[in-house]
């Protein structure tokens, strides 16, 4: 499994007038787990971009069960629970403190310059099964 | 069942830099449609929240087939396609003419002021009723 | 003088935990309404793009007099009073019916596809003249 | 002088198809800095919004000199230059590394609950003018 902590602190302009936190974007803090964790495994996502691959959303999901409101300090986890095949699939856990707040998750695949779907490169298979921790 | 139909031109603050529209902008999206849809049934979004209650986001759910590009106009359908009871759930098509770009959905149910939990309003439900289209 | 008027339907996105309209969104409205004037001149701003030209944003201002609101109803006004020369400057005032919200400008020039400061192409001067109201 | 220095690190949502940051998102990234500001005089703005009194933007303004890219580490300093009296102004500077990109302003007052202007509390001037570094 692969698993990544990255920190959000919610900014005023994230909230709405419902004084919670705007449901879409839980779906931008994902993604800053999604940066990190590429980080993290060493490919980071700029250089994924400037091989000439991208790495679309091709489905999201969120369950929301409880509000994040401004100023919170969240912690968003991503899970890396399968090993990515032609597809990866990503889930995410928002929690203030001890609380979860916001399940999600996101399915993805690479694609080249013109959009076409291809293999994600040996690369990124090779770095994820290098940081893959068996007993996470 | 109810259908409504509102019309989105792409802003260029919604495209990122892969040139397409950024995922979490069609859960803004499936909102226009739902304020439409509210206005349309003669019991405005506005107007529920001036009653002291909210319709928050309990699930949103995006799959993404192919993407919106800057200055497109799209058109976002919204369905319920079951009457509400505590909970009610809404899909959208998003669509560049004849082309489905993205199908999503997403749960809701009514609080009150302190968030608490409260079944839909009568009017709400009645409203539903008066525009339900046995045959659409 | 040209004059466009753009209509804006306020977001529940748009709006922040002050139960206003966060401030930045103002800006994003601003380009709605320049989109509308490339559009009214007969260039729209696609075209541009596609011909390997763009119009970054240089400056932008806005001053806010009385807030937006959720679901309020705007007319995003836009003026050039000056014809282009290198650099261009327009003007903005948001209104609902008749109350004046917020005043704003922005300043442009045209890069290239390098971002190389370029003089604006003749057709947009043309258009700009074509279109130019000496009473308005 | 109060000087605060706030980080940011772009987020691929605040890009545009120009491969640019959409320059609205320099407005909210001010806020962070602000935000940073009123924690490190002590007296954080949660705190001023649970005392009843909110810090709404008047005016603001932005130069762009040189544009931001996805995943650019930048420094937001923010720079209050003169000490509070109804109104008071803060200045911006979004660096990467040594190399400015973008200045900006925003003048800002206090207002109560009903949204009325009123004087900065005591206790803002006061830990504004224990935080003032002469020689800054």
């Amino acid at each position: 499994m692969i698993h990544t902590i990255s920190k959000i602190r919610v900014r005023y302009a994230e909230t709405d007038r419902m004084d919670i936190v705007y449901h879409s974007n839980y779906l931008v803090w994902f993604e800053t787990a999604r940066i990190l964790m590429l980080d993290q495994i060493g490919l980071p996502y700029k250089l994924i971009e400037k091989n000439g691959l991208f790495i679309p959303v091709l489905e999201a999901r969120a369950s929301y069960l409880s509000p994040a409101r401004f100023d919170d300090r969240l912690d968003i986890h991503l899970y890396m629970r399968q090993k990515p095949r032609v597809r990866f699939y990503l889930e995410y856990e928002v929690k203030r403190s001890k609380e979860l707040l916001v399940k999600g998750s996101t399915a993805h695949g690479f694609i080249d310059k013109n959009g076409k779907g291809v293999r994600p490169p040996n690369q990124f298979i090779e770095q994820i099964n290098a940081a893959w921790n068996e007993n996470a």
